[in-house]
Parts: C-alpha cells; sequence; structure tokens
C-alpha cells in the first residue's frame, strides 16, 4: 500500500486525488492546499481525506510514502527537495522545475537516496502518443524526418510562466520519447501582446541524424488547434488531438530519391497509398501514469519518464528562452 | 492595344497566355520555349500566335511593347534585363530574382527608362487576400499581433531552389501587403532530408509595432495544408484556402487586458462571439493581375506589386537563407 | 420547496436527480430502483436521498410533491397514472408513453386534477434549438421549406423499440417546437437487419402550409452523424450537433423565383452571400430544463413541452410505426 | 475506327467530345445543335468537326457509326429510335428515357438489330464507385445492409423534370450495380416549394435479400453533400463524394448479434477497429466509359451499363413518381 499526500487542489489536482484513489494499492491520505474553497471541493468529494494548509506537514508526515506536487512551478523544486530529503517518492507536475539546475539538484538527491521521481508527462501515457511510439520504435515510419506541432487557442492560462513554458512541455517530452536522443541547438521567436510575457512562440529543436522539431504554440488564436505532423522517410502520419473518431491517420505516403549516376539527374518518385486510422486506446493517461507511478516505487524502478526526463525537457525550455531573448541559436549542451 | 510576349510556356505560362489572351486591348504576338513539346500545345491551343526558340527574338522584337517572364527564377535577371534595356515593360514570375542584388539593378533600370516592372504576386488578386486585405485596412481586425501561415503539401516541385524559395513568396508577399511595413529581423530554421536542398523550413519575420510573421513551409507533409492566422487586437481570422465554401472566417474573439491598479494583478477578459464567413469573390486572380497589368502599362502607373514589392519579398528571403545556414538571426537592413 | 422523488437511476436518472439537486427550491427526497447496484451508485453520489425499490413507495408517498419517471417506455403510463392519481406532479422521460391512448388518459388525468405534466424533451432546452426557434420566430429564416434531419450512428441502445422510437422523438420534439401546427400525413419506410425491430428507417412527415420534415434514423451507421438543414423561404441553416465550436451555421442563400409574364419562362435567380455562425450557449439543457419544470409546478403554468406536446410526438410514432409495417402513408388524425 | 456523331453540345456536351476525341480509334464525325453559340464553342475548340443543326443529318448519314445523344431526357427517345432504325449505335445521357415503356421498345429495337446502347451511367466508372463495387464483389463488406445516399445542393438546374430524375440516377444506377437484383418496391415522398416540380424528396427502394435503399435529393440545401453510407454484415463504409483526399472510408466495425440460449436475452456486441482509406483512381471516369463503349461496340459485346440497366433505372423513377403524387408505394413489377 502506497500512503500519498497531495500539495496542490487547484485545477488538476482533483484528476490526481480521484485516480490516486482509484488503485486499490493506493490511499490518498492527506490533500494540501492554501485556498479554503479548495479544501471545501476535496471534503465534498472525498470526505475521508485529510485537509492541511501547511506543505511541511506532508512532506514531513511519518505516515507518507509519496507525494505528489500538484503546484504552480515555482514551487517545485523546494517542495520536491524537502519531500527527498524526507524520504519521499515525488509524482510532480510538468515543467520539472523552472531552472535546470534546480532539475540536476533534485535528479541527484532522488538518485542519493534511492527514491523515485516521476514528471507528469501525462500525454506519453494517452492511447495516440503511444500508437505513435509503437509506430516508430517498429519500423512502420522509417527513420524519423521531422516532428511539426501546431499547439495553439485562445487563452491566458498562466500568469507567471510564457506560453512556451505554458504549452511546450507536452511536445517536448513526446519528441524526448519518440526520439530517444538529446537535442544540439535550439532556436526559438515569438513576442508578447497582451502583457510582457510571450504570447505567441515558434520552436526549431535540431536533433542528431537530421530530425527537425518544431513547435507552434499561441494564446491568441482564434481557434484551438492540437495537430501533428510526423514525417518518416517510409511513411508519415497526422495527430489530430482533437478528432474524436480518428486521433491518427498514418499516410503510405513518402518521397524515394534515386539519382541516375552518370547523368547527375535527380529523381523523384512519389509514392502514394492507403490511409490507415489505427484504433487508438481511449483509457484515461492519467490512470495509466499514476499506475505505472505507483508500480515504480513498489518495485523500485526507475519511470521512463523520470527526473532526467523532466531536467531534458527543462534544458530545452531553457535553451530556447535564451534563444527566444538573444535572437541567437543555443546550444542544448550549453545550458544548465 | 499591348503588344505582348511570353518567354516560357511550362506550367504557369499557358495560364498567362489564356488570361492575356482574354482581354481585348491585349495581343500575344509570341511565345517563346527551347521545348518543341511547349510550342506544339501553344500551336493547338493558340494557333496564331507565333512560336519562337530564341528568347532574344522576343526581347529586341520592335513590334512588342511588354515581356512576361514565365522562366524558372534562375532566368529572370538576365531576360528582365535585357527586356528593360529594349524598352519593353516586365511582367514576371515570382520570386523576382535569385538576389536582391539583381533586383535592385532591375527597379533602378526600369526607373530610368520609364517602365513598368510587375512581379507575378498571384495571392494579391485572389478574393481571398483581397478581403482580408479590407478587413487590416477598415480596421474590423485592430491592430495586427501576429500571421502565422502553414503551407505544407507533398512534393518536390523544384530542383534549383529549397522549399522556402518555392513556397514561402505567397506568404512574404502578402505580409508585405498587409503590413505595408518593411521587416527589422529574419530567423529560419530548416533542414534537407532527400537531397541538399532544405525541404523542411521554419520562418519568423519581426515587423516594426510588434507584429510577428511565421511561415511554416514543407515538401514532406502528408498532407496538404494551406491554413494563415491572422490576429489583431479586436478580431482574428482564419484563411484557409482549401475550403471551397468559406476560406475566411472571422471570430468575434479577443484578449483583453486590464491592470488593476494597486493592486498589480493581471486580468484577461475574454471576449468571445460569433464566427463570420464572408463571401468570397471567386474571379480567377490572374485575370485580374493581367487586367491590371495593361492598366498600369497604359495609363503610366506603378503597380503596388511592382519591383520594390519583388525586391523587398527577395531580401527576405535572402536573410532567411542567411539565418538558416548560419543559425542566427539577420538584420533585413544589412541584406543586399 | 419542490419535494421531488426519482423513479429509475439507470443512464440518465443520474443526470435528472444531479440536476433537481442543484436547485435550491428543490429537494430530491428519494430514488427509487429494482437493482442494487442502481441504489449504490446513488448512495456514493448522493448519501442524503432516500433509496426505495417499490415505485409505489413514491407514487404514494404523502411527502413527495412531484415525480420524475426515468424508466423504460414500456412502464411510463402506469407510473404517470399513478402519480397523477395521487397527486404529484409529473416529469416523464421520452417517449411520453408508448401509445397514444395512454398519452392521451394522462392529458385527461392531469387536468382534470390541475396537475403539470413535462416530457423530457431534453434538446428543446439546447442553445442551439433555442437559437433555431429565434431564428424562425423572429422570420430570418423566413417561411419555413423544409426540416431534414440525419441522426444516426452505431449502436442498439433500445432493446424493446425500434430505432424510430429510440432516436426519431428528438427530432419530432423540435419539429413540433418549431413549426407549432399538427402534421397532416406520415410515410416511414425502414427495414430490421439484426433482430426484429427495425435498424433502420426513414419518415417524411407533411404539415400544412407545405412545410416537409424528414427524419433518417439508423442503429447501424459507421459514424455517428447528427445534422440537420432547415431550409426556409430567405435563409437557410445547417445546425451539427457534433461540432463543438460552430453548431449553427447561418447561410445567406437562397432560390428566388421570378416568371417573366408574356414569355412563361422560368428564371430562378439564385442569392449566395455571407455565412454566419452565432454564438450558442453553452448552459447545461437539462439544467434549464428542470428549472423550467420547478417553475411551472410552483406557477402552475403548463410548460410548452406539456403532455399535449408528448401526445402528438407519440401519435406521430405511432402513425409512423402504422405506415411502416403496412406500406402506405397514414394520416395523423387518423391516429389514437 | 469508329465513327461518331454527337447530338448536343451543352453542359455535358464538350466533355463526350473531348473524350471521344481522345482515343485513337474513333472519329467524331460531327456534332449537332440548334444552338448557333454552342456550334461556334465546337468550332474553336475542334476546327475539324463538321457543324449541323439537323439532328437527322446526324442518325441518317451513312458515314456514322454511332450516336452520342447529350440532349435533354425529352429528345432521347426520339432520336435513339432513329439512329438505331439508321443501323447506329448508341451512347445516350441519362436517364435513358423519359418513359419505361420507351426504354423497352428501344432495348428490343437493338436488340432486333444487333446494336449497342450504352447509358451513360458516368458514376458508374468513377475510381470510388468501382472500389465500392470491388469490396462487395470480394466479400470484405459482407451481405449488404442498406445504401443511404444523401445528394443535395443549391440549384434548380432542370426546367423539364423534377429532383429525383435529376439527382437521383446516379444513386440508382450505383445500386443497380452494387446490388444486382430487380427492387420489389419503392416509395417516395417529396414536395415542391419554389415552382411546379418537387425540389426536395426522399426516396426509399426495398430489394430483395432484405436490402434497403435510401436516397434524399435536395435542390434548396444551403450546403453541398454527397455522402453515402453503405452498411453490410461485416464492415460499413462512407463515401463522401467531395472528400478530394479520402473519398471512401471503411470501417472495420459491425454489431454481432448472440442470443443465449434459454435466457432468450438478446446479447448485441460490438465491434469497432481500425478504419482504412483505400487510395481511389483518380482517371476521369468519362475517358474509360468512352473507351468501354468503343470496346462493346468493336466486340459486339454488350455493355453492363446497358439499355437494360438503363431500363431498370426509368422503372424505379417511374414508381417513385407514382409513390409520390398518389402517397402509396408502387411494385417495381407493376411499372410499365
Amino acid at each position: 500500500m502506497v500512503k500519498l499526500g497531495v500539495i496542490g487542489y487547484g485545477y488538476w489536482g482533483p484528476n490526481i486525488v480521484r485516480n490516486f484513489s482509484g488503485h486499490q494499492d493506493c490511499t490518498v491520505m492527506a490533500v494540501c492546499d492554501k485556498n479554503p474553497a479548495a479544501l471545501a471541493r476535496v471534503l465534498t468529494q472525498h470526505p475521508n481525506i485529510r485537509l492541511m494548509t501547511e506543505a511541511d506537514d506532508i512532506v514531513k508526515s511519518p505516515e507518507i510514502d509519496a507525494v505528489a506536487i500538484v503546484t504552480p512551478v515555482s514551487y517545485h523544486y523546494e517542495l520536491a527537495k524537502k519531500a527527498l530529503e524526507n524520504g519521499k517518492h515525488v509524482f510532480v507536475e510538468k515543467p520539472f522545475t523552472a531552472t535546470s539546475a534546480q532539475a540536476e539538484e533534485l535528479v541527484e538527491l532522488a538518485e542519493r537516496k534511492n527514491l523515485q521521481i516521476m514528471v507528469d508527462h501525462t500525454f506519453l501515457f494517452t492511447g495516440a502518443v503511444r500508437k505513435i511510439k509503437q509506430l516508430v520504435d517498429d519500423g512502420t515510419l522509417g527513420p524519423l524526418y521531422y516532428y511539426d506541432s501546431t499547439r495553439v487557442n485562445l487563452g491566458l492560462f498562466q500568469h507567471d510562466v510564457n506560453v512556451m513554458w505554458d504549452l511546450a512541455p507536452h511536445d517536448l517530452s513526446i519528441m524526448d520519447y519518440l526520439v530517444g536522443l538529446e537535442p544540439d541547438l535550439v532556436v526559438a521567436t515569438g513576442s508578447a501582446h497582451v502583457n510582457s510575457l510571450e504570447d505567441v512562440a515558434h520552436m526549431t529543436v535540431y536533433f542528431p541524424n537530421n530530425i527537425l522539431a518544431h513547435i507552434n504554440v499561441n494564446w491568441l488564436s482564434p481557434v484551438k488547434v492540437r495537430t501533428t505532423l510526423v514525417g518518416g522517410q517510409k511513411k508519415m502520419l497526422v495527430w489530430n488531438d482533437l478528432d474524436p473518431a480518428e486521433k491518427i491517420r498514418v499516410y503510405d505516403k513518402g518521397a524515394d530519391v534515386k539519382t541516375e549516376l552518370g547523368v547527375h539527374k535527380l529523381l523523384v518518385s512519389y509514392r502514394s497509398g492507403d490511409m490507415w486510422a489505427p484504433k487508438v486506446e481511449e483509457l484515461e493517461a492519467l490512470q495509466l501514469e499514476t499506475r505505472y507511478f505507483l508500480d515504480c516505487v513498489k518495485n523500485s524502478t526507475k519511470p521512463f519518464n523520470d527526473g532526467q526526463a523532466g531536467l531534458r525537457v527543462v534544458r530545452i525550455l531553457e535553451a530556447a528562452e535564451l534563444s527566444l531573448k538573444q535572437h541567437k541559436e543555443v546550444a542544448y549542451a550549453s545550458v544548465g
């Protein structure tokens, strides 16, 4: 039985509590929030969970095995550090931390204490991303050419971070998962129109093996778009996360190149064929992810979305921030 | 009566000849192409037009008033120069020239000779772009925030230029038309997967007044997309050029910001309302544009899509090329 | 304070209980269901509501003012009758009853007892239908020409009634609301493929004033469709209930006819113009409807979706059933 | 070499002439039209074709082997009869004739004279319909359950026939092709709003083996729809003819029924799986069809879209007309 404490019961906290509570080998012992209205909501929905207003009462409680940190990013480092120091496993919202230095310190601390950190990159547990991962890993797409995501909508949901820190972690964690390599270079552009935080931004991430990633994030779009193109040498796919029926479409299209020796002439043969929309699992991603966290804690195995994965995402965001401000490319390796 | 000579009868040439021939005050005197099959097609479709294989016979012909240059970009400069030197007005395909230095020289030459240059930025004459221009100019959208275009498809249509030079001139000329300002900075990223020419690229163009333009071009997309978001302070619109029925959708949405003084708290009020798809003219754009060229020639008036407009587009492409190769931002003013 | 008893806690019951419970002037006193698992779900979600297994304990309870009947249609008549006889107001699921004779009896009984019957034609309280009603009533569409609905999906949700009784009541109640007239004739066709109940059916309902209604219902469609065309003399609209952003599109299109006298030649001038997607209210329909029921009960006013409205819908279904089985048209007035 | 005469050069005639002219073993000898403007267009596009104003000069010409009749339906019978009597093969627009009696007479005449009649059911030669036919014939869909077509748009294109005779022949010929059986019963409903011809109509055609066809045609729809659902026991498909990229989508969905013996309880198991959009040939249908006509003429083989096929379609239209007017079902066998 894993005994869990949850810090933060705002927008996402109820989902965390509901999902962890749903596993038989987990008990949500306590929820902490500074906001009395939030605690009142806990009481209505989960009358048996203890309510607290001081995070210290959770991170220091001897009864608690693991802590879920569901607060704004600026609190992640301090809370996670205390939790780890007190021997708790940590489940923490994305982005992992506000700086890569903080992330490195937490990773090292967890390592030393033999504790697990899992960063809540929820998208990695959706049916769509797991299907794409499978199509990459089993060679269906062939070697990857590019990943191109448009993630735009109307709404300034965050007041402490810009649109890149708000929306791009989803794509950065997915790319990290699909590509499995650390990037070389990051270039970001963008601007702020409504206040001093960028509300429109574009990131390019150069990976080894000539894989190019591009992310378009925007808080000022009149329409919501969640569409990603993934191009491989053999096949290409479109992932439209807003399509309830056919989230993933795999196209039997590609460009083959044959060079006629002697003539030095470029011939491009277009292949074009069927389209195929594989069935995508509709299980709630967070149910799978919380199940996986409990298993990692119980079996002392490191999750694939561990602190290192969270650190890589934060490092790209940091590089992007630097690139955007200084109008230059930033080497991933130079960050942190 | 304007007497026209046309150089090049490949993919686009037939449209040029057909449209100019359709105006009563224009005669297409001669078409030149090196390819006998192309000339045979002219004969079938326009039995009364003279056929030639040497461009010089057109640019030097005393009978001809104006020359339409419908060749690959690498020939534009030389042909346009000869035509202007021989006192002909010039209608030339986009992109105007291969370098901004060439464009500058041609602009100056035309100026000196009192001749008109028109660059075939056909999109400016579509019902959709004219409607967007109207919505910008009459203040419906309010001050512009951003222009964000996705122009992707499967196909390496060009073998001498990369995907930016192939697809981006459309958006660059539209932005030039809508914004009416020269940009400050250009940042471009991209990579080549099939041969040595970039087949995936992303451009950011920083304009004055905090207007941000972004263009996503890709020859390796499994699906064709021609979608542009235009965000203004008052309204935003989506232009989907592939939607036969409703190319433009104007959204009565926006983000207002009010700062509560004293509390220093950011309040964002979301407005959200009706959507409106104005009727878009369906006239063939090239018919309007060729009509406009003839009028400019006859009235000695400078077209808005003149050599200067063509030069601005080439300069941005040149800056983008430099930015992409050298992984840095490039000042527009530093180019050429 | 209206004290309510609810009979039936299957698929729809929880929504009824949740919405009535949400109004401050209503108390859900008791829920009755034969299924212990259903009662267990009540307990979890509403620990203070009394649980019962005998409907009689509700319809005869002196504490209860009104009864919501949320059972399969075959029980509606008997339960509603008992409730009315015991002086309770009745809120009953659609279709009102299994036969028009039953409906007539209940309407008369309620009349005699001065009690309200409301039939749960939920769609009438959606933002979309209320907007369409407004566009009809304020003359925007002009005189109605036709109502054409496609309501298909994969799934045999009902085991006691065919696809017409399952899906068509939605459209029949909407047409009744929009047109405000009793129909003249009903023609229905269809067939059964999976068992003995029709799973594909098509209904045509001839209204006065040359208004034609057509409903296409199908349990064996590979895709879900909820699209209705409404054509008027002045404008036409498309209601796509599955479009989350733009449920209603109003088209400034129409066909005008002018007859050239003397020449006896038919000229049809096509008007075509803008499209307009008005903002549609997103309030939960059932919240509005339950609020309206409580108001009708408290003010002793007859709801527009009263027993008479429910009876008209049942009468059309009965006529359609007859038409389908006997392969002939059936006069609405001949039914019941 | 087949020598062809074409009667009628309105909307469709140019496509007929262009396609027949494109085959090397066919010469279009003459085109006849009463309208001088039409003949002028022939001259521009095909300077070597003889022009005529009297159909008799074609149907009686000793030089001509076959006649294409591309006139309004009211002329089909008389022209085809003369052509056959003069020993010409006949290619005739849909619908074949204005009455089934006419069609029967022509079929018999052609039989007697050993001549071919082909009715221009162009859709049967599209990539989409050929793919659907293949999926039916190879058992992919399983036994057919239903064919349900929506074919609506804004526009009164015909002034001599109602919307059924204008739009339904497409679906009737496709059903005839797919099902391969003569129908049992026809039920049609509809009404006229703009003039005395029905502009909205709905047809149900009952085929043997419990196959149900339904066709929704409408000249007063604000949007153009060309969507057909085809349901089979094993799989179902959606054909959207307006989707340029994916006209046909095959769904791995179906409804299996298992009856638990003893319990007499109906269990329906839903299968649901992948969607698959097969590549559809994009060849011009009329090119294939005209090729096929020439082959049938040269090899004296009867086409599958022969006079008998045309007769079956006319008979259903006639039955539908009767059903619509008399508000009753009409037996197919009773017509003609």
